[in-house]
């Protein structure tokens, strides 16, 4: 098994942001200031973004505000880690639909179940080795939308360890579906409902999959990347509520 | 124009409640001791209940801690009102579908339609009232589920002093609808996913029907009477960003 190295450390306003790597693996962990024990959730990033995007530190600096680590990770592809062929390939595929009006959805689907195949395994030796850290205790949750959700719906699916979970703002696909009905811990999952790319059918039949007993969807007008601000506040209570 | 009378005054915790009558009206206002000024909040009770039910005091209590005046007022043919003959026939109607498993929707819907026109020039008339106290002060909210949502919904729209909304838990019906579509100012709404009585499809229909460019689905799982309670602070919340 790899070593976690920490490369960089800064703090600032109470929040401890170190940048480490484990192997070929490259991610973010932040943590409250002086805090002996607190839960992590995991943070997955947006498609084209990475580990350091500034929604990651937005919701991990209100996360750690609310007593939790944050941990991103750079998923296959994305950040500094390598691009394959087929990284190019879908990448050039997703920007011609997006240009030409094609339905972007047939594209993005697929290409994110391949990432996820090689980005669960790689979230759970991350976690293997963060939940090592003394200053990490408890239930973990787990936070990503767009690919977030292609990704981390299969993980929340494999590992035990995920008590809770925030997805959304993905397609439904059967094979994605398939892990969802897997599901059973608490979720809430936001949903655009006049998404330009996501049919509003389609986000709420993925919703429906979920197995949880407790599961709330947040669904707000507006367009695929108009999520308002206070889902963020909604997602760290709902955090509060389940792993606290 | 009739005068309001405040026939009894209790303070508790904080909070001063007074029961009040306007006329043959009758109703309760909850507001947090010693404010000098402070919004208002309405809210609407559901079928068969009143002003003095259990979830009109738990959310008065949640809005007062909050900053904000709350009212409640019966409903015709509710609380001590008189009921008419249609009233019972209604009632009657009712409980029988719901005993024999006969779908309810299409004996609340209009009888609700009918109640509704007689409580919203009722709501104007306490409205009226109620804001010339110097207590209360800036613009008014509006919160009623099931019954609620019935009589609100044409109550907003008609009512330019109404300035956000959380509605919910009921059908999608063209006149309601049509109410629905008038009305501009945030909505939240309340639905349940797995809702005995409401076809899921018919609550996101009236979700779908408002006019306003700010307005958020909650639809959790579980039946008709399982709406959590974490979503009354969601509400408390909404106000605040709404109404302070």
């Amino acid at each position: 098994m790899n070593d976690l190295h920490f490369i960089r450390t800064t703090s600032a306003n109470g929040v401890v942001e170190r940048e480490f790597t484990l192997g070929e693996l490259h991610g973010m962990l932040w943590s409250p200031a002086g805090v002996e024990s607190a839960p992590l959730v995991l943070l997955g990033h947006g498609g084209g973004r990475d580990s350091k995007a500034a929604p990651m530190v937005g919701r991990a600096q209100r996360l750690v505000a609310a007593g939790f680590h944050a941990a991103a990770l750079d998923a296959p592809g994305h950040g500094t880690r390598p691009r394959t062929a087929l990284d190019d390939e879908q990448v050039a595929a997703m920007q011609e639909a997006m240009a030409t009006g094609v339905p972007v959805g047939p594209i993005v689907v697929p290409y994110n179940r391949h990432l996820a195949e090689l980005a669960v395994p790689e979230w759970r030796a991350t976690l293997d080795v963060l939940e090592k850290l003394p200053e990490i205790d408890g239930p973990v949750g787990y936070f990503g939308l767009n690919m977030g959700t292609a990704i981390g719906v299969p993980l929340t699916a494999a590992d035990p360890r995920i008590a809770a979970a925030v997805f959304g703002i993905f397609w439904y696909d059967d094979a994605l579906a398939e892990h969802a009905r897997r599901i059973t811990v608490p979720v809430e999952f936001a949903l655009q409902w006049d998404d330009q790319h996501i049919p509003r059918d389609s986000g709420l039949a993925l919703f429906d999959a979920f197995g949880s007993a407790e599961k709330s969807l947040h669904a707000n007008a507006g367009a695929h990347k108009e999520v308002p601000r206070f889902e963020v506040d909604s997602m760290v209570r709902f955090f509060g509520r389940h792993l606290h």
